[in-house]
């Protein structure tokens, strides 16, 4: 790439003024001496793309900027970098496009489009020689991505477990310190702001899923797409869970997973509830917080932590991203582009390998715990621990397994189910984050 | 710079094979095809300098590398990075200045040397027009400096609370949870190697202070150096204290901070151990780990938690810096440069402004709270709890103050101890962590 002239200002299109847009031009405006300084040439708005831009706006910008034509202002010869947080995928997806098609370097905050077609962008920041950088788009403002693919470049990367939705974990804290149940807990969120009048996106694991697959390309340079991984949402956890993951000593979160096979060149991806010790890093996360918790095979654990969402934070993932691109145009560089040389394979769930919390309603007589033990014996699923809650009509047999395949473990709990002696499979969830 | 000839590989001058270097020799062997992958070409040892070559060491490598002159193997022409891990200031200094006057990359972990004369190799490294990377220097392999650097970049940054040595954490960790005084906890640490010989680099806050400086440096874009920060170690923590503390709801922890001041340009630096709230995210930081907390104007609470020392972790840092540099020599671009452009005035730790905790050994007799309470009123220090423990000849008060400035609270223990009724003050802790 040529330098762009020292001195000059660098001039930013900016595609959506929502809630991180508004920030971002509040961030450009109260920081521009210190944006100058640590940049060495000062960011300049050249105009904000907006559905209605007559609309009255409180914020320190010449209303003259905003425009309803967002593909004219990419297109425009004077932007050297494209700011895009209008989410979804289009138009988004075009515009991005567009833009790195003029060379120009693109940060973008949108989950769903890196997730659903990173590659595309990809490829296009490499034939034009653009930057794409995308900070924002998984845990807001916790400098995640960069670190990953940048610091850690030379550690291998074993396991990542990633609480990566604010809402879902501010419903299981709640469910976790009050005993609420999901759906009071739901209420209390939403009247709180922390969740959407329309919450699926984030309560059925989607926007979880998006990042995982993020998270996880970059973790193992592979291309992962939302599609390949394996999604649960958080609807069906009960204060019974909740209350059985603390009797263990464990609390439930929403986790986002993506690990490396030991054996073979695979890697597995998904998104489901699970318990995990309330010693382990993660479990002190609460609330609306995110975090990242890395397992590296020369680096050992490490965990990010942050706030996930809100426009504050995600407009400092932003910005951190144009004062990168806004260097790298000054110095004539680009930064590292698509690493996906490992290919490795996307394996199914059933070939995950990880451990059960089962509750079971059961007849409270003779012979109960060895007709039940006997299945899990037949699928090869060995017993850790075995808990009896009750008795009579009322009677509960926890059961917390080894740690077996998913396929294995769900055939177990099929079977489970055709047993005469067991009234109700009450419970299943996985148990992550301990030793294996 | 120059872009080097792609495809060749990039040769590494290693200084320094200890227990850092010998797991750099280790990661280069073991993840040969990664690195080259991630990089776009091999990389190389052209030689490692120990102090005696002939040792016989179990390593990956052909044994004909090593040598016994340092400064020869960073003079070859054929060395395009040097990795610097002997630690301490000189020969480390010399070899560093003399890498980076011929244009090399350097990457180091020497805290020290960094946080007693970074300007002069900042300055080499600029005018020479070579890269300067130094992320194992501070918390091992947590991915801290270049977040700071690069990812938060477009924020401003109010305060960093660090724990960043493993030896006084792995101490106060123990005297937490099982009661132990000082000597037995130190005891323990040395026993299972989490402590030197000689602790007193750990112990007495000398290693924190070099990492506050560097950490402060960076956060707030302005030069530190070691000796502008206060420093206190925790040799004088007692069972007593840490009793105290969670009597409290807190524990106890050796704390780096550098903050912001909000009402003028001026940042200050401390190592001090300090009470914390259980319920902050860095009361679960155990053991030996590390970890450190950033508050952003815009991305808010962020924390970076991981192994903060140990032969491999630091090693996983290096490496990190090494593909960084590699990636820059490759594209002919150059990582950021020193950005101390704020240039913000130090200040003396009496301008601090915190809080106190006191204990007081007092005459249990009427008067004696209005005597003590009157003490801090004449200094202007309020009050924000008093509690009074045992009775007789056995009483202690304890009192927490709201924030006030460091300078004020001294003379107010100063003139404590000049009153007849306080028998002895029997412990002054600072207390962070806490909304002001």
């Amino acid at each position: 790439m040529t330098p762009v002239v020292d001195g000059r200002p660098l001039r930013i299109a900016l595609l959506g003024c929502g809630i991180v847009g508004s920030e971002v031009v509040r961030l450009l405006h109260d920081s521009a001496a210190d944006l100058t300084a640590r940049i060495g040439a000062p960011l300049e708005l050249a105009g904000i793309a907006v559905r209605r831009p007559q609309r009255v706006r409180d914020l320190p910008v010449d209303p003259g900027l905003f425009t309803a034509d967002a593909a004219g202002l990419v297109e425009r010869d004077d932007v050297d970098i494209v700011v895009e947080v209008i989410g979804g995928i289009e138009p988004a997806r075009a515009l991005v496009l567009s833009a790195l098609r003029r060379g120009r370097g693109v940060v973008t905050a949108n989950k769903a489009l890196l997730a659903s077609d990173g590659a595309t962008l990809y490829q296009a920041a490499r034939s034009f020689g653009a930057d794409l950088y995308f900070e924002a788009s998984v845990a807001g403002a916790i400098p995640l991505l960069r670190p990953l693919r940048e610091s850690l470049a030379g550690d291998r990367i074993s396991r990542v477990l990633g609480i990566v939705n604010g809402t879902t974990n501010f419903v299981l804290t709640r469910m976790d310190e009050t005993g609420a149940g999901f759906d009071e807990a739901l209420d209390e969120a939403t009247a709180l702001g922390y969740a959407e009048a329309d919450p699926s996106a984030d309560i059925d694991g989607f926007d979880a899923a998006a990042k995982a697959a993020i998270l996880a390309g970059i973790a193992f340079h592979t291309r992962i797409q939302v599609d390949q991984v394996h999604r649960e949402g958080i609807a069906d956890v009960t204060a019974a869970d909740v209350a059985s993951a603390a009797a263990m000593g464990c609390t439930v979160k929403l986790l986002a997973i993506a690990e490396r096979s030991e054996t073979d060149r695979s890697v597995g991806v998904r998104v489901h509830p699970a318990m995990i010790p309330r010693s382990h890093p993660l479990a002190g996360v609460r609330e609306a917080f995110n975090a990242v918790f890395v397992e590296g095979a020369a680096s050992g654990e490490l965990m990010f932590y942050g706030r996930g969402a809100g426009g504050a934070p995600t407009a400092a993932a932003v910005m951190g991203d144009v004062v990168a691109v806004a260097r790298n145009l000054l110095s004539g560089a680009r930064g590292a582009g698509e690493s996906a040389y490992a290919d490795l394979r996307v394996r199914p769930m059933g070939e995950t390998v990880t451990r059960y919390h089962v509750s079971l309603d059961v007849a409270d007589k003779a012979g109960v715990l060895a007709n039940v033990a006997s299945v899990f014996a037949a699928h090869d699923v060995s017993i850790r621990v075995v808990r009896q809650e009750g008795h009579g009509d009322d009677a509960t047999l926890v059961i917390v397994t080894h740690a077996a395949t998913d396929a294995a473990l769900a055939a177990t709990v099929a079977a489970l189910r055709d047993l005469d002696i067991v009234r109700a499979v009450a419970s299943v969830m996985r148990v992550e984050g301990q030793d294996r």
